[in-house]
């Protein structure tokens, strides 16, 4: 799953990173879009072009690794934080003190559940990214092995915050607390345990 | 939140589901693609063509619902199962029988989390909406409460299962399980706890 590496990693990111920039807008605006049946269509026509240019030569499977973004810490994949996937928000999470991280975030009409509200599960997919992140330590990988989300109240879609600390760590296991919050107010609590691979 | 009428729903859907469907595969495609930057650049000027279009007039805040669609159970905007919106995988969720729903889903290279694997918190969210789904009756919505997830093993991308059952109702409360399954192996498990709202 390591792919080769890229040639010139920064001349590839001032393509894709505008691109994939561009297709998130595309999504948000495919799903509120009030435009007529004719405009639709002929924007199908450019995406069709667009699929064809980006078609003719694709990696088998997945994005998976490459070795010099592995380095960095860059998985340009990835559904949360990656620079090539334009369904990640992304988040982008801060290291705001050892064992704890916050990320601050948009949460946009792609993303809803209940009308006007984010849905449960994506504010789940936000929370295990984002205690997996409290529970990373440089070259000391973990995995989820538990996660357990409260909902407290519905979280309106717009502006949120994620905080994530630990709380202690035992053994190979490290319990990690966190949560969003929409306008001050906490919308859902999150606790897990992270367990990390026997070296 | 509720949307005024949709003129035509099914001129709408035959233009709008194979549109999102294309925006669907240029996802998985910007995320896999190999083609060199110029053809990735003129792929993006087409993409920029199509946002010109559709974003000519655009609805505010999200896509909530519309009575005529909320007649039918059909979310277009919803993240898991939207018929406008790509990010949807989508999941088709059959009923089982009562309480006891399943779906069928690819999950590809635009869910990537751990290289080759669906990331953690996708699985939680494909749990959370099929663990709502079969604690909903007709006429009788219901909340997520608490949902607590456990990662058996880690989840290939590619072709999975998800299922849920209602273990028991108490008053207002519904306790729910399902799990994930990957080529006859469970992945991930998962209880929750849904409400159902005061009449």
């Amino acid at each position: 799953m390591t792919r080769p590496g890229i040639d010139d990693i920064e001349a590839a990111r001032a393509v894709y990173q505008p691109l994939t920039q561009s297709v998130r807008t595309l999504i948000d605006t495919l799903v509120r879009t009030e435009v007529d049946l004719d405009s639709a269509r002929a924007a199908h026509a450019h995406i069709r072009k667009a699929l064809d240019l980006l078609g003719e030569k694709v990696m088998p499977g997945s994005f998976g690794t490459c070795s010099d973004l592995q380095q960095r810490g860059e998985p340009w994949g990835n559904v949360v934080i990656g620079l090539r996937n334009p369904m990640a928000l992304p988040l982008n999470i801060v290291d705001d003190s050892p064992g704890q991280v916050s990320a601050d975030m948009h949460v946009g009409a792609a993303y809803e559940g209940p009308p006007g509200h984010v849905h449960g599960g994506v504010c789940s997919l936000v929370l295990d990214h984002v205690l997996s992140a409290a529970a990373y330590q440089p070259g000391r990988p973990v995995y989820t092995g538990t996660l357990q989300i409260t909902y407290v109240r519905p979280t309106p879609l717009g502006e949120l915050r994620a905080e994530a600390w630990v709380e202690h760590e035992a053994g190979r296991k490290t319990y990690v607390r966190g949560r969003l919050v929409s306008e001050g107010h906490t919308t859902v609590k999150a606790q897990g345990i992270f367990i990390r691979p026997v070296d």
